[in-house]
């Protein structure tokens, strides 16, 4: 039910198959997940996605652990069933426990729910939290 | 420019002064920012967001500086100006550094631009990632 | 801070003057919020729009105060600065007090908090509620 | 296809038993849906969230049916399907006509599109509308 | 799966049965979208729908191939899976090709980052961009 | 009031400063908007949107006027005031007319109102839109 076709390796161009063999070599794994499948339609746009993905997601300042939970609660916020499973499977995989993602999701709703009560009263930002 | 009051404290009736009373003792602060005055017109509803707010936010299994990112993160996706001010002023008093928001910034970025090409392509779930 | 010029009335062509002008008949009020006046840089849109408004808006099944909360919740769901202020003032004109805002407010908050955790857990519609 | 398990009564903790026995007393059936057996993987959030739930939808200045209305719209405006589905039929099960949620349905399509419209011209306040 | 009943052409009433002929006549196919057969069930809300999307989506100053493009965007954006199926295979009947779709997909992406990264930082609008 | 900084020239990083002379450079134009100057607190994150979208918005199989409108559609469909804005006047500056602009709000406003009617009535895909 996709818009796209879900290339199998051997139907990409070599562009894009050298994507696809750099994501196995970096996780490790030969499984290919079929978001990659569909962006191989257009492989300067594969090749976009994965290295910004492999440097946003990486080691930095934020544990990728956290990271993950981040991600999550934006395909969450944004409804992107698809995202939601692939980013709570990969949080999984990162040890994070269910315990942590039921702990996750209170917060997702409770930020929805206060995000809600300050747009319909239309708050005005206080002047101490003003800094720029 | 709101659409409900901004109450003073002397105009709360007693049920939410006492709501307002017990945010100054958590926060040990005698600040009050401008959500609880807005709310402050419905008494019923400022104690039952206040006291969500209070077990949702607190420590369990994640560490509260990462719950304040996690609500930063659904507040960029929901666009609320307000909340956004809010919570990265909280996020900073808890200790989060500039370098630390910039690369959750990038992780949002990230994550709203790889769920819009998810949701374009209508990419099916892998069934590897249903566990429910 | 329009992105298009708010026209006054000697500005606007025939064909939209006609529609402020049945705006000014329906409502029986000389004044006309700055909508209409950005919709009058395209009369036909303007057109269209108005006669839409005063379709779906007017009594039917449901009560025009009814149809006004309907049309705030929907405005706070999208975040959509303008369009709480002016429905909020017109639910005030119909005779919604703030204490029916308030609950307003709670239902709308109530909606946000639960409709993200069904979505955060991926949750199957029950069988019981299909009925298409 | 949750991302949490769906749990059978016998999966369930005493505290998270104790809720769901207060849904089927407080709405006199022995059906729970799936909402409340994800929501028992974590039974704080679970008792949270109903007795939320009770406090917000039940009688108040706002007819129930009136706020099972604002529900849905709020759900629709956020693309929650389950929402829809489980609201729409709460609706029903509460007196709402087929005629009634058409109507509904109306008034959310308009203010989707009336909202685009204002946030596309950015369509300033009109100080009238100006009140906190 | 639908809250409403998708009507066949003889459950529907004269006045919807007259929309149903008009979309045949205009798009020159028998074949009817379920999108109609659900509206049907609301005769006059089916009418200006139709009415509207006729004037909205047929030529003007931009050509109805950009037009769908457009229309698209916006779907992928609120995440609404009908409307990016209907709006993909319109688009595609119109001359459309994959690579036209892709290069739209990937506008769509960057222009959701960057959105995410200028909501976060809460970037003032600059006074250069003002012209209302 | 923006939560991070607007950096002047010489407070960039010499990794920063060679990203915004690349921008004067393409651009034709001394004149830098504040949502890279925003970005230069994260040297890294502004090369990569920067690389990013010179790739994603320069010619390609899509006329670069038709890549602005449909990112004014996306930020129109988000909510971004600041996209708005900054992409309005880009659109015009590639010659874009109000004429176009009003027709493209109008085509952003009924897809926002169809699609919320078949979320709200659930439409099911016509088996004949299925592709992938």
């Amino acid at each position: 039910m996709a818009t796209m076709p879900l290339l199998a390796d051997d139907q990409m161009t070599p562009e894009a198959r050298a994507v696809i063999d750099d994501i196995r070599a970096t996780r490790q794994t030969d499984f290919i997940n079929n978001f990659w499948r569909a962006l191989a339609n257009d492989p300067a746009l594969l090749k976009r996605t994965w290295d910004s993905l492999k440097a946003v997601m990486g080691p930095g300042q934020l544990d990728p652990k956290v990271k993950e939970l981040i991600y999550i609660a934006v395909s969450v916020a944004q409804s992107c069933e698809y995202c939601i499973h692939s980013h709570t499977a990969a949080a999984r995989a990162k040890g994070v426990s269910d315990q942590e993602l039921m702990e996750l999701f209170a917060v997702i709703g409770m930020a929805a729910e206060t995000n809600r009560l300050v747009t319909a009263m239309q708050v005005p930002v206080d002047d101490v939290f003003k800094v720029g």
